[in-house]
């Protein structure tokens, strides 16, 4: 079963059919930038931008990030793919073709604290974030009448740890029925199995409300209170089987003082919260951000 | 043994001579504003600066830093004092008086790396550290020409752990015969016994390079490159037995991002440091920390 | 006519019932404190926060902002008004009581850009802004269902500079109909006459989409990208006959570069802008903005 | 005549001999990437870091930065820059290239105020500046002991407006002699004829102390205190015949507040002074700085 969203809100933006990005991952030696531009330059593909970093020039591994236009891409794109496979296996390459007409389809977990699902909805309605927001997961009903006011179905899952397993594996289902490429816990606080996690690698965004690795786990504000910080912060991360370990994709900070006791710690740390996650979700849309090794690189 | 500094470059700012501080801790309970403004007045003491905080207005403790332009005030302190005793055994009071006439003695203790030194100095010669640094003390001999230049006394002590208990003893001596205050770990690699920071409770200021509670303990720039933070810190705190977790001061950070190796964190990373020690030092200086449990507060 | 709005979300706190705040400003000299605390401390007042400024210890004048929390201070509250007109007589003081269970009643007046005016009615759900939004005044329709949504009234009043009068004369009777304390210009794009301004001096908080005093007058985004700047802010002020020459309230900015266009500029400057008209519509309603002269006192 | 530094301090880095930086500005078209970047390839260079940016791909210009490795540079770049003609020939371009091992030589112009020197000789000494700063030019005596205690010769010239033109002549003679390729106003608190301006075009930065367009002009922080802003900063730029109205390099600001004075302003300003000037340098430097118009492409 394949659900489909009818009254999505944000159109899609047809400047953006002839635009794709293509990103690859391979050792370092010359000559890469050199055949991946003469390919484009080839298929008269104009490259907007470019971003690469090699990690050691000597022995390590060169990523780039080639963003470019190309008239009658849709037409074109499979006869480009299949010729970039010879290139791919001579230099050894990783690589995906990521086509902006292609939005990925996103679901939201969330839990009691609204603020950084608000962000998102607000920052996806501006059309900021190019995605579509399929379905909203909560363990309570408080997002109800905001998500179904978008006009995005709002799944209700009752969860705790007991019943975990279940849970978890309705959630999955609707992720597949739903057919979605993107989850992100906007302070869902629960949980997640190494099984959940092992389905979406690299494919789930965390927002964690401390700078990390300060504070991994519960209650960070109550923590960063006790112990008397004179900056808070959070970091948005992706969901790896290691609890607030995951490779992290965005931190920020705001100064506090002695005056400011818990509740007001979390008042300062859920504006930090939603910014720093809509930086981290709107970078992975834009296939800004690779993951390697439990780092990332991303490519602003 | 007294040393004195015959040569200090510093000049006092005779404008001074008629201020003080006086700061209070005691029970939070209605009028202790109104008694400790009063006895100003009385004796024609105008409140310059006035900062004040109640750690739970209900049961918990009140702190209050009054700043106070006094004529004559050398000539009257004695008095002022002594009629004070009163007051703060009526609301008991923990108290200090501090004549902004009467310099702070500070020693500085350094290794190899200079720039925390060098900042100090230099906002001590702009004449923004109301100090006098009376001695610098190093394991190295790195940092002697440049603080001899000042006309400051350079002692190299070399240190390791296993001469530690004599190192500290030499130490320790050389703090009495110089009649040290305050003393400042600039980047000192050392770590001091209990014994060592049982002589200096609340007078040892350490920078350490990274945000606290992240990256306690040695490396914390290979180990921030480690685990691909986005943000890198410094924090300047007491120093207490326990390594790394005295009473935070103050915090900063800078952005870094995947290009960044980690020469070039140490190197962001040294500017961090240099501001974060010298404000922690300066508002050590002008009495505007207290130590209440294992936090600060700071009246900015 | 009053107009009362019935169906108010936000509630009021009723731990604030005996919370006021007492604004002084007066010549200095010695013993203001002394007077105004043992005043507080007769009326079994405790201070919970204080606040003071002096422009010039020698000839200036002298601000204090002091709250204090007094049981029954609604029976109490006019005996004690009664009273201070003596002290405030010998000391030659302007002031004011501002009770906390007050709220000060705001219009925000929009045009068709809305994330000032949602930043505002967010904070104001959450309870971050204490006061009641009574009305929305529009020249355009574009904010009434989500300020409906909110049961909000809404007013529809076309503008431009040809019907400016007529347009000011009906503002102006809603704002008496609706009994309105604080105006808050939240991009909305109109010059107002120094009729208008003059009804609601030091009460109306206007955004400006720069860091004033840089980029006074229309398009400042434009501009800003035509001169090259690095920085781009935003610029809270209250509103006088001076076009954007008004006391600053607060100003924030954020980092641009080359490849940032116009658009992009007016995307970040909209999260500049929707914070910094947050904060300084909090202040001010937390009576902590002083106006002297051109300037202000954020007692922060 | 030509001035050698017999005794610079700073030794070049071996390592950079075989590195060079190609900038490149062009008319926008496809094809651009792969003809420079397969042009590296064939004379076996490797391209380290690489930067673009399209001023607007229909019809814009197009500006590329790369820095690349390549064994026995200066054995082969007499070649790579003589078959480089061609391809600039081609494509329209305007081109340089820079080799690292080549350092180019400073002037630093200074007036009293020496804490953005300071930070220059700091900066300069830990290797963060490539340069070799070859003489300090000073219409007060009181950078002499500092400055030669580097090792840096130190011409004392005193100005005034009367004698503008001679000092000027006296001036331009010197950079002849030292074979200065770029001049830093480190605080140089004279104004430049269009003569001497001309004489060296995008090569003089400057640093103002304010964030331009604020403030243009004369004693910026005193101006900054009337108006009562909540931030004051700093903009390095390239010096033009109009005054304070060149292409900005980098800005920074920090937050004061109404309590700090013009004095303390200064403080604050002189902080962000020597960061802003020391990054614009360092860029500058690297040859990551393009002049577009009135303003700077800034590849970091």
């Amino acid at each position: 079963m394949q659900l489909e969203q009818e009254n999505s809100v944000i159109k899609k933006n047809s400047q953006l059919d002839n635009r794709a990005i293509l990103l690859v991952k391979c050792p370092d030696k010359p000559g890469i930038v050199s055949v991946l531009s003469t390919f484009l330059y080839k298929h008269n593909a104009n490259i907007i931008e470019s971003s690469q970093y090699s990690s050691d020039p000597e022995n390590g591994n060169f990523f780039i990030r080639l963003e470019f236009h190309c008239e009658n891409l849709q037409a074109k794109s499979a006869d480009m793919e299949e010729e970039f496979v010879h290139i791919a296996k001579d230099y050894n390459m990783t690589y995906d073709f990521y086509y902006r007409n292609e939005r990925q389809r996103t679901a939201v977990y969330v839990s009691k604290e609204l603020h950084c699902l608000l962000e998102l909805l607000w920052e996806w309605q501006n059309g900021d974030l190019d995605t579509d927001i399929v379905v909203v997961i909560s363990n309570h009903e408080d997002a109800r009448s905001i998500v179904e006011s978008y006009g995005i179905p709002f799944h209700y899952i009752p969860a705790n740890k007991d019943i975990r397993k279940e849970v978890e594996a309705q959630q999955i289902q609707l992720m597949e029925d739903y057919n979605v490429d993107l989850l992100i816990l906007a302070r869902y606080m629960q949980i997640l199995t190494p099984e959940f996690v092992g389905h979406f690698e690299n494919r789930i965004i965390n927002i964690h409300h401390s700078f990390l690795p300060a504070f991994i786990g519960a209650r960070p504000y109550d923590r960063a209170h006790k112990r008397g910080v004179k900056l808070i912060g959070a970091t948005s991360h992706y969901v790896t089987n290691d609890l607030d370990e995951g490779p992290i994709i965005e931190q920020d900070v705001e100064r506090v003082d002695h005056r400011d006791d818990v509740a007001t710690l979390k008042k300062i740390g859920s504006r930090i919260e939603r910014r720093v996650l809509a930086r981290a979700v709107k970078w992975h849309l834009e296939n800004r951000v690779i993951v390697e090794g439990n780092k990332t690189i991303v490519f602003h």
